[in-house]
């Protein structure tokens, strides 16, 4: 007994120093990241990549080692004789390193090399307009993703072990399910927008300088509450939101002179990713493999919460408008809040998914999906990915794109090995919804509070419901105890309506 | 004999790729400090200095393991067989890593761990102005400090082992021979200014604000020739230069209200030493050991170099008064180029280093020189510091500090445990002036492309002799071979009196 105890003690000491290696790691790589998209001058790329390189190699040595491995099992085949919290952390890790076990380390070199040069040809694809110099390059990465499906070899079709990489627990069927009738109810919608009185009208265009759109989201950051001295705001070509360290989490937006909008609902979205972050349970569970967020679809769910739920509804900008109004002079001359609240809800089929509206958001994410579920079955093949992709396209959004830049070459994803990371766009979409209507139900006075620029009781709902838990439950787990069940798109269904059909007096 | 080359191809391998992890530990270590001297939030602290002590424990682990010291020793017990290249890195390796290896582990722990402690304990005392806050940390610094010369153990006094970590070759004898000159000279010098017509004037008050300075830093800065993609320019509370890749230097500035000259002179300093790092062979020497700068001091002659003997030379100032006047609307009329040229050449005795002018920088040092020697030789005692260091100040430039924070707290550099730094700042200022005369000798149409404002010459001169060795000689041996002689204080003596004659009518 002694020495059984002496074991676990001696355990437990190791895989707790190597899993705040492994953060430790995380924290240096996200900065790397953060680094080569803010200031990094142009020429540090070369070195950069061997930065990287490096400390991802010194991370998956570690996740992977024999040594990590053992300590692991020796807790688990007596893990009655641990303390709740180290059985929860214990079977996470189980989990994650057994996967990562499955995976040989020349596949993950190989996957590397593949991606590092299809990212290259893509990029040449796009200048060139050419999907045939991407063509190639996609078709291997989609055999190495079949290859890692055998090693995981999840049950059901292979896009599940695709799917569980970002969104743990979540499998195809559920999500064609909910896909299928979410995507017939957005036709519908839009369909009836499309043939409103107000859609046919001549849409708004309103500007605002680089300066005056930075003090619109510096005093959207500062109502939200985002604690100064634990996170800052820079600018990147694509905004993003990393975590350095547990009171170092960075945003970025991109302030767009004939865009404002993009640059005030890309940091409240990204405000939403900070926020959990930096609400991620920090105590017993600080460097541990349970600190994190359960899937990218949770993370997304925060985003677009507050970018979508509170940043596009009318008592935020009850409260909002004014500000704006004394901040860019002569703003409110020409608009009225009535029209600034539609236009920041203008609806609008168009071709490119990071600016599409929240409507129509959606309707991307689905014909990814469709497509993504299609290369893994091989009902579709890479070749003829243009002309499905305008197809569903124009099915879906009614427009169809001029050329493939605009079309199957717009995202990265793909070319960096990222299939099955689309879907968790929509889920959170979802989510956030769901979220949204237990939140307002329960507690009918948030309304007020929105429209007081007062926050405070929505980022602590969140966090006590949410942040605090990181990964201690699945995903749809954490939706399931707060909403009372899982997964359901009517509820976002229900919410558009709620809010288009007056927007579009139908 | 196949047998053994074909083992001095594996450790010839083996030395290249560790070699070449180090320089990646490095690059990443550069960026992690940084970033905290400039973008990281506040409460990041706590993280960052798990992220800095994980890189440096690995990095250490590295250039320490048997491992590579038996690699090392299989190619210099051969050494005649390698090519001349790889017999200069051998060699320089071996005497690396057999000096880090003298070095206990647990040394090297007691010592992070005592200077992380005494760097609070100095920051605490400046606070209380109470340097028995400290002292009995730097006690315990100045035991660490001779416990690690008894490890390395160099011939003659204790001190030339830790002068030897920064100014590798030179030693405490030529030191005080070359100060005690330079001393006395400088006193001399000191004493006819401040007795002087023009010294007694009331001196001009200038200012810029940050806009304009930085402004005025950008023209430098592209006048200079540093190149946009492969440098950058961020601002911090101390200015310094770090190497985060081969094509990826940074400096920083500090735009001071009050003091408009301190942002010009520090950004051009640290611009001289960027153009070293950017210089360091990549070819051949890339990512091994002698792709470094052999000392501080010749590092700190490139800074000093274009600070003082281009950036407060007459004339830069013919060339970029113009400038000024044309970037600060107003300037010139209550300025001329004569005035200002005096002004920025303006010498006065100070209490602190870092804002000293050209001429008393020195003897901040030498003092500095003078109680680090008594220290380690024991005729100095740490409690006596701060009446000594009033003393000096007195003897030397005759004012007295009214406090410990304004005398002996000032530096950081002892709390961190960098006894033996200091000197390195008087013989880079003296390998400036000797690289001045030669280069100004050989090259007289210098002066005219100065006031061109043409430095491109200068640069290729610098990369030349210096930037492209690396470490391939000994800081000395580069001087030696470019100015047909080793350290002398003569010279810099000499141009100073060439200098502030003229400057005070003397």
């Amino acid at each position: 007994m002694y020495e059984m105890v002496n074991n676990m003690k001696e355990s437990l000491d190791f895989i707790e120093k190597q899993q705040k290696e492994l953060s430790v790691f995380g924290g240096i790589g996200a900065l790397l990241g953060w680094d080569q998209m803010t200031y990094m001058p142009k020429q540090g790329a070369m070195d950069r990549s061997e930065h990287a390189a490096l400390i991802s190699t010194l991370s998956h040595e570690r996740v992977v080692s024999d040594e990590f491995w053992q300590h692991i099992k020796t807790l688990s085949t007596s893990i009655e004789n641990l303390e709740e919290k180290d059985q929860i952390i214990v079977n996470k890790l189980e989990e994650d390193v057994e996967k990562a076990r499955k995976v040989p380390s020349d596949f993950v070199t190989r996957m590397v090399k593949a991606t590092t040069i299809s990212y290259q040809k893509w990029e040449e694809a796009r200048k060139k307009n050419d999907f045939t110099v991407f063509s190639p390059h996609l078709k291997e990465i989609i055999e190495l993703e079949k290859e890692y499906c055998g090693y995981i070899n999840l049950p059901g079709p292979r896009y599940n072990t695709l799917l569980d990489d970002y969104e743990e627990g979540m499998t195809v069927d559920k999500l064609k399910h909910e896909f299928s009738h979410l995507k017939k109810g957005l036709i519908d919608l839009l369909h009836d927008i499309k043939n409103s009185r107000i859609y046919q009208q001549e849409p708004q265009k309103i500007t605002f300088n680089a300066d005056i759109q930075k003090r619109i989201t510096d005093r959207f950051l500062e109502k939200m509450g985002l604690p100064e001295d634990r996170f800052r705001l820079d600018e990147s070509t694509h905004p993003f939101t990393t975590k350095i360290g547990y009171d170092d989490v960075r945003i970025t937006t991109n302030y767009q002179k004939e865009n404002a909008l993009f640059s005030l609902f890309s940091t409240i979205h990204e405000a939403g990713h900070a926020l959990y972050e930096l609400g991620l349970p920090q105590h017993e569970y600080k460097n541990t493999v349970i600190s994190d967020s359960p899937s990218l679809g949770i993370h997304e769910s925060q985003s677009r919460f507050w970018e979508n739920m509170i940043g596009r509804s009318r008592p935020f900008w009850d409260y909002f408008y004014s500000d704006i109004a004394q901040i860019s002079p002569g703003f409110s001359e020409h608009s009225t809040l009535d029209a600034w609240y539609q236009h920041v809800n203008r609806v609008e089929p168009s071709l490119i998914r990071v600016e599409a509206d929240e409507l129509t958001y959606c309707l991307h994410v689905i014909l990814r999906f469709e497509i993504e579920t299609g290369l893994m079955d091989e009902s579709i093949q890479v070749d003829e990915l243009p002309q499905i992709w305008n197809e569903h396209m124009e099915e879906m959004l009614g427009i169809r794109p001029g050329n493939d830049v605009e079309g199957v070459l717009q995202d990265m994803h793909w070319s960096g090995g990222n299939i099955g990371y689309f879907p968790t766009y929509a889920i959170g979409t979802i989510y956030a919804a769901q979220l949204y209507k237990t939140l307002t139900s329960n507690n009918p006075e948030i309304i007020d509070q929105i429209k007081q620029g007062q926050f405070g009781h929505i980022t602590n709902w969140l966090h006590e419901n949410i942040h605090q838990h990181g990964r201690k439950y699945q995903a749809e787990e954490i939706i399931q105890n707060i909403c009372g069940e899982g997964l359901n798109s009517q509820v976002f269904l229900h919410y558009l309506k709620e809010k288009y059909y007056p927007l579009y007096d139908l």
